[in-house]
């Protein structure tokens, strides 16, 4: 945690605490009062006057633990209360839109989703259809959600949601964060899904602890969200670097962003439906079921990812040199990949990438929130701001 | 500049205000007092306080400035002492160990280097090299250096300055840093070479006031220092990525770390040398005379260069696509290549990364360090902690 401002006033200093411990109980789910003063370095009468508080206002409740350890007074568990604050979660993805509403505590109180086509896929639709789906969703689960935070596959400026350019989607300089605010009432914030995958899985996945991880997503494009020393790596004018376009074929498929061999031609969803004899727009359940009906028949999986995964593997040897991780989360498609395929990714990342021995060895895992990732991280982009205020 | 802790106590605020006024004239050089008191906003008599103690104990001095400006008093400039405090900075390169002693404010007082061989290149060879010359360097001029920062090409841990790995000097697992110490008698920091030439462009060079910089140094190795929202980019347990070491080239040439094709095998001394047709070991000064006479001969550099250019180029198109920066700066030898090749590298590079498109064009500059720029890191690296004890 952040500490105070040594010598700031009793107000700020409150206030820090509370957000601290929100954020504590938001993210690290519940706990006793004791465990809270541990983790917050704060005294127990401190931590009683903060849950008291909070408790109060409705914002956490206070339950006898099911399991109690030993006699004595058992250690009530402090439980942040979900419908004290809910945020509205929106994935927009290429094929699909995914939406949710997530309580105070990271739970999915509700969730909804469509496909996207030709003519759905324009901003305008995806708009409209965002707006009509938020307020069926809030109606049934009658809350209102007190911020939006939106996930897009693409180059986005974070400071006001203009998405630059989304190339799969056919998207380009659309001003998706004022538009949607404009519809649904409430601050909107909008993230690169590769970042806000990362972000996802740093707080509630894999990488939950570690300081410095890379998470791949490969969809219909393939990107990458960096955390460095704990916190998000940006370039210039606060956009996400774009890990789908580094080139590692020169002797490639011609990509759109105008090179030729990059990792997203080679490693993206058509390249997975090639490698699997699918038509390369086959609706991902096929794409997802192919790849489970190969986890089941190991032997044939060389034969048929072989190359596959040599462009995955050779792609994540550049990316760990590149930015030394401790941790590479695989999301989305990757996620799941047969067994043989990490496998081998692995060993090609242990034995070629010398940043990888230097460090001490790079960790490459599957992502345990799959589809989630993106939906999860644009929730927690819309918590930020809030668990200030609640 | 940072801002001190709100309610800090007086005498931390005084040194922390001390510190920050040392640090803007040693890095930008000097300054009259009422500049010195809009860059630190701090107010007037508070500056005079703080320089009045500083020139009563000789590490700044006061003078008329040569040009005045205007009738009136005239406005006078604080200087720093060079021999206030004087750092000593080592460069140990592939090829050559070269040295110098830095005093406040950056200037090189006095210098040293010698050629590295075989056998010379042992790490006790250069340690005890280092240890006789930097004696006469301080008799000679009368300095006794405080702090020790040293430039290695290799991955280095920052916090003890073990060597884990500089594999074009053989070095694997050297203490260099406490070793050094102990001869030094003096506190030593070591650093990989690309991020302290980023630090040096940073600082003093072409990365002044910029805050997302890529900086490419190719020698014998090639490697690369990243600055993102102004801080030096480092993976877990802090070391530095190794740009050299990306995938360019599938079937490029073998390289030591374990892979083919690395940028570092197809833009390193040796490909260029290849491509000059020159002998791969060369000496430096052949090369860049050979690249010398040839930026005079427009028409040749395609024909010799062309393929050369081309994976430097496509190298670029992906350290900006994933590090996002707005400025890349070429350093080492690089710096020295033909303006022609310069110009098609950042052709190819607005034409081809979507992320230079979307950040408004990365701008590719030469290093004006040049040869300098890691001995002016290695000097900076020893003068961060000093700057707040002198």
């Amino acid at each position: 945690m952040t500490t105070p401002t040594a010598g700031a006033r009793p107000d700020e200093v409150r206030r820090h605490n509370r957000t601290a411990l929100l954020r504590r109980l938001h993210v690290d789910g519940p706990s006793t009062r004791a465990e809270l003063a541990a983790e917050l370095g704060l005294n127990r009468s401190t931590i009683k006057a903060l849950v008291d508080g909070l408790a109060e206002s409705g914002v956490v409740a206070e339950r006898v633990p099911a399991q109690r350890s030993g006699a004595g007074r058992p250690s009530l568990l402090v439980l942040p209360q979900p419908t004290a604050a809910v945020v509205l979660a929106v994935d927009v993805r290429v094929e699909q839109v995914a939406m949710g509403v997530i309580g105070l505590g990271g739970d999915i109180l509700g969730r909804d989703s469509w496909n996207l086509h030709h003519r759905s896929r324009q901003p305008a639709e995806v708009i409209t259809h965002v707006a009509d789906s938020a307020k069926l969703l809030a109606d049934e689960l009658d809350v209102v959600p007190v911020a939006v935070g939106v996930s897009v596959p693409g180059v986005v400026r974070r400071s006001d949601g203009l998405v630059h350019e989304a190339p799969n989607l056919h998207w380009t300089e659309v001003e998706l964060g004022k538009r949607l605010e404009a519809v649904l009432k409430a601050p909107v914030q909008v993230g690169n899904d590769a970042e806000l995958g990362a972000l996802a899985e740093h707080l509630r996945g894999a990488a939950r602890g570690a300081s410095d991880v890379v998470y791949i997503s490969a969809d219909v494009g393939v990107g990458g969200g960096v955390i460095s020393s704990g916190h998000p790596l940006r370039g210039a004018g606060g956009y996400v670097g774009e890990l789908g376009h580094m080139l590692v074929r020169p002797d490639g498929r011609t990509c759109y962003c105008g090179c030729r061999g990059c990792w997203e031609t080679e490693v993206g969803e058509s390249a997975l439906c090639r490698a699997l004899a699918l038509p390369e727009d086959a609706p991902r359940g096929a794409v997802v079921a192919e790849l489970r009906s190969l986890a089941a028949d190991p032997s044939s999986v060389e034969h048929r990812l072989g190359e596959f995964t040599e462009w995955l593997a050779l792609g994540l040897v550049t990316v760990v040199n590149m930015f030394g991780p401790e941790l590479v989360v695989l999301g989305d498609l990757l996620a799941v990949l047969p067994d043989a395929v990490v496998d081998r990714v692995r060993a090609v990342v242990r034995e070629r990438s010398l940043v990888s021995r230097a460090i001490g060895g790079t960790r490459i895992t599957s992502s345990p929130l799959g589809r989630d990732a993106k939906l999860i991280g644009a929730a927690e982009l819309a918590f930020e701001p809030v668990l200030g205020l609640v």
